[in-house]
Order: C-alpha cells, then structure tokens, then sequence
C-alpha cells in the first residue's frame, strides 16, 4: 500500500527494522500511525527513526488532497477568516479542508494524531498550538508537513509559523490617537501572559514616548480579549473626572465592550471618546459607528500557512517564520478630543 | 476492495453488469466515482442502478469516520454557528468534519462529488443548497445519505431536511414591538425570492393585523440580509416626519445597519427607536446596544442534521423534514415608544 515510499538516503527502514528486532510490516505501521503496535515497540520503532535521520519521501500526489486545519477555539472570531484563507490555497489546489477543534490550546487530543496519519493529508494548519515534541517527531517522520498560525505571535523556534506584526501594529494604533493630539490614551491589551498582548503593550508605550507623552500606569490594563472584559475595564477607566479621552482597546472584541460602555455613561463616539480596535475582524465595520483598527491580516496568513505545506519537500530547510505587516484602518470611532 | 457490500435482497451487481453489458469492476468504479470510466457507461450504469432500486448496504464501521460539510458560502455568520454544530456531534462519534465551500448557491462544485464518493464519508450535510436530480441519485447508489440545513425554509421535498419556523419568528419580533405600544412598525425582510422573507414578513402582517393596526406599503422593504442594505432601507425609513418608531430589521446584520443609520440620524435606541434583529448569531449581543432579536437555533439545527446522518439506515423512510422552533430573546434595542 505504501509501495510509494522511498529510501531517505541515510536510513532505510530495512536498517530501522532489523535494529529494532522488528519486521518491516511493523515498522510500516508505526508510520502510518495504526493502533496495532504495542506501545514499546512503536516507542522504540520512533525513537530509532528519529535518532537515524529518517524522513520518509512522498511525493505529493501520493498523499490524500486534504489539507488538514487544527483549532484550539473554533469560536474565536479569527476562526472564520484563517478557514476561509486554507479553503482558499484548497481551491486552488483541488484539496479539500478537514477541520479539528482540538479542545486545549496546548495541544490536540490524544486521537487527533493516529487519525492524521492514517489519512496522510498533505499537510496540517495548527492555529495557536504547542506542539508536544512527540508529535512533532510523529508528524516528521510519516513527512507529514505542519505549519502553526500565530496571531499571539509567541512562536516555536522549532516549527515553521505565519505571524503577524503586532509591536508595530500597536504602535501604529497608538500614533493615530496621539497624532489626532489625545494626551490621555488608554490602552487594554490582551492578558499578560501572550506575548502578541506584551508586543503590543509596548507598542503603545513607545508612541506615548515619542509623542513627548507619560504613561499613567491607571491607564494600562490586561484584558481578555472578549467584548465583557472590556467593557469592564472601561466601565472603570471612564468612571471620575480625569477619564481617558481615547482608548486603544487591543482587539475588536474589546473595541466593542468599550463603545457599549460609552453608551452606558452617555459618552457619544468618537465626540466624546475615541476608540481603536485591533484584528480587523468583519464585525469592525458592522460596529456603531465603524471601528478604526489595526487590520491583521488573517486570511492571508492562513493562506501564506497553508501554501508553506504546499512547497516542494526540502528537508534541510529550518523551521521559517513569516512575519505579515499590519496596518491601521481608520474608520469612524477615532476624532481629535474636544476642547475643555 | 469493497467487500463489505452486500446484494441488496433486490438487486446485484452482477445483474446490473450483465444488464449494462459491462463487467463487475466497471460498475463498481461507477459506484465509487472512479474517473476511469466514460460518461456514456457511467450514465447508462447510474440508469440502471437506479431504474431497479440497487442501492449499496454499507456498514459504517467500512465508511471513513468523516462527515461532509458542504456551504455555498463560508462568509455567512450562520457559517460558525453551524460548523460548531456538526463538529459537536463529529466529535462524540470520533469522526472528522470535512469542509468544502461550493461556490454557488444552487449546487456543489462539479469535481466534488468525485471527491465524496472516494473519501465514502459518513454523510454529507448540505447548507443551503438545491441538489440536481443526477447528484441525489448518484450520492444515493453509493449509500451516502445527506441532508440539507436550510436556515431560509426552502425545502426541496425529496431531501430530508432541518430548517426552523420563521413565520413564528417573525410574528413574535413583531408582537414584542406592538405589546410594547409601538403603531408606526417597519419591517426590513430578506430577499422576495427566498422562502424565508415571505414567512417572517407573513408573520409581521399577522401581528400587526392582531394588534388593530393598518400595514403601511411604505413601511415594508425587501433587503438583502447585509448590513450595508439595512443601513440603507434604514436611512429612508427614517427620513421625514412619519417614521416608524419601531423596525423589525429580518436579521442581525440588517439590524446592524439600521443602528447605524439611527447613529447617523442622531437617534437613540432604544428611546427614539426600538430595533429588532433576527437569527441572534454571536454578534447580536456585542452590539451596542446589544440586540433584541428571534433566536435561530443554528448549532443545534446542524446537529440535527448531522445526527440524522447517523441515524441507522433505514432504506424505506421518505424524507424527512425537522424545523426547530425560534424563540425571542429581549436585549437593550428594544423599548416602549416616548409619547409625542
């Protein structure tokens, strides 16, 4: 069945089966992820494979024409964008998308993998997963190729990732606000322990720095990346008398929490108050009024993710890492703060 | 290859490749959408298979643990609800959900069927899409049964369907608004040439009707389910000194436009205009304020469908058509008229 399968030039799988002490059946099986191979064996079947070097060679018409799109969260509002950009490079290559939630953000579940190898797609989309090194030595050695989407921007050297800018994104948010001459700019990052919320934190530092500009530590706040947090954290920013007259919210999500705020104290957008997003998700221009944000491109980076799986196989390459500019998108939600 | 075919009690294989003049493995390839076969033997096979009822009895432990989703376009905001829907009941039944968009709203791309007979899924759940008569009988010698979500109540008869009760939906976002004392009540419904619109704007008339109050033609506007034409139909409604007090938007993104255009014409919601929405997709309660607005059980729709899949087949049974109920859930959009 896997007649396709060539020798690697360093290591057959002849040599791995005979050091082992297994035939070359089972040796075949533990690489195409079947359950009939105890534990031991396929453990040390691996370690063997790995400490030898072997890549097996497939030629891509030999694998199925699926490309196979692994969620942590399928209800993120990133989600739809990064599935519409894979089903885009699917089209294009008569491949079609199989879709996994898998449940934790750290890894897929336990069955993901077996499943993976037996239907040898050409390659998988992770969004926002570490990979447990046993994976990733299981993924290479069936040469199934893997690429992670990173919008937290918190990559793992060890494996090829699609980000996007997200210091100069925050950077860019916050120069709209101060250039506009807001003093008082109020940033809710995303939570403290992502490092995309950190980037872009000190993004906003470093405008506030070179418009002339202290930051007030009141005014800096870790969020959650969803509309109640920010709402919340606004709720508090806009209470007393020295309030913000800008906030730059971190993630449309947040954006939205905010101008729900606003409504609640009577505060008129961007009259009263100027609000930035981030992400440029649809729903920033469904918003009222439209969100000015910080577009990341989402689709392009799941297609750029998706077409690194399509490249010729190169197995001295080193794990890449893409870097997508952002951008600002100014909309209605931003206006120069009104006089006292 | 597949041996785990059986006869069907009424007819062979056998007796169809005598009966076509072919040999086995030729019908065979026609039931597994094999490409190797020219069109006339394939059409004169499907004939046949068809003409004397064969139909495959696959077990389906011998199917691949996928289950087909098939929309006409990703960009919806059903599009999430639904994919969550069918990955919930993928998941408790260990298969994998395969995602293709079509491209057109009245059938699945051509290479596609191909493809399904190949992969040999579980099932195929169809959003939205009109089936010609070669694909239902194809799909149905091959023992892949399928079903239609079908948010716009467009049933085709010959296809089992689920879909929820629109006509109910728009009478209770109408008589919310009525109750409330609201006279001067507008309703932006969907296309005129979607099932879907007549029965929510049916239900409009009838409310109104039960309420004592006369429908103005004025009143009564046909979009396109998009924010951009709610904003629109919106900002005429809205013009001149007889505008409605109250609009019963059709969707969420239609109610989107129409709280812009408030926003635009200086008009608070709720207290100068109360606004409705229809479907309660996850954006209805981000925005600002959030929706008042017919919940659509899209999720649990798609787990319907994907659960009659599932379901052990039962050669005999007609179509079946499930329509869930919608109910209205009240937010802050929504609030007695201000007395003139």
């Amino acid at each position: 069945m896997h007649d396709e399968d060539e020798e690697s030039g360093r290591v057959t799988l002849a040599a791995v089966a005979k050091e082992a002490g297994v035939s070359m059946p089972t040796v075949s099986k533990v690489l195409n992820g079947r359950s009939d191979v105890s534990r031991a064996t396929r453990a040390k079947v691996e370690r063997l494979l790995e400490v030898r070097g072997y890549r097996r060679r497939t030629q891509a018409a030999s694998r199925s024409p699926l490309i196979e799109l692994v969620f942590h969260e399928l209800e993120s509002v990133w989600a739809m964008e990064l599935i519409r950009g894979v089903e885009n490079v699917a089209r294009e290559n008569r491949a079609t998308v199989v879709l996994t939630e898998s449940g934790t953000r750290q890894a897929p579940a336990p069955d993901w993998l077996p499943g993976v190898l037996q239907r040898r797609p050409l390659g998988v989309v992770l969004v926002f997963s570490t990979l447990p090194g046993s994976v990733k030595r299981r993924l290479r050695a069936a040469a199934v190729p893997f690429v992670v989407i990173d919008p937290a921007g918190d990559p793992d050297p060890d494996v090829s990732s699609v980000g996007s800018a997200n210091w100069a994104g925050g950077l860019a948010a916050t120069r709209h606000l101060t250039d506009q001459g807001h003093e008082r700019v109020a940033i809710i990052t995303g939570p403290g322990d992502v490092l995309c919320s950190l980037a872009r934190l000190d993004g906003y530092r470093s405008a506030m720095a070179m418009a002339g500009l202290e930051t007030d530590p009141r005014l800096m706040r870790f969020g959650d990346f969803h509309v109640q947090g920010g709402f919340e954290h606004a709720m508090d920013l806009l209470e007393g008398p020295d309030r913000p007259t800008a906030v730059f919210a971190g993630s449309d999500l947040q954006a939205l929490g905010v101008l729900e705020a606003a409504r609640v104290k009577g505060l008129r957008v961007p009259e009263d108050l100027s609000v930035v997003g981030y992400d440029d998700v649809p729903l920033a221009q469904w918003s009222s009024p439209p969100l000015t944000t910080v577009h990341q491109p989402l689709r392009h980076m799941a297609e750029e993710a998706a077409r690194m799986l399509l490249r010729p196989d190169d197995p001295g390459t080193a794990a890449q890492r893409i870097e997508l500019a952002t951008h600002l998108v100014v909309r209605q939600s931003t206006a120069p703060p009104r006089k006292a």
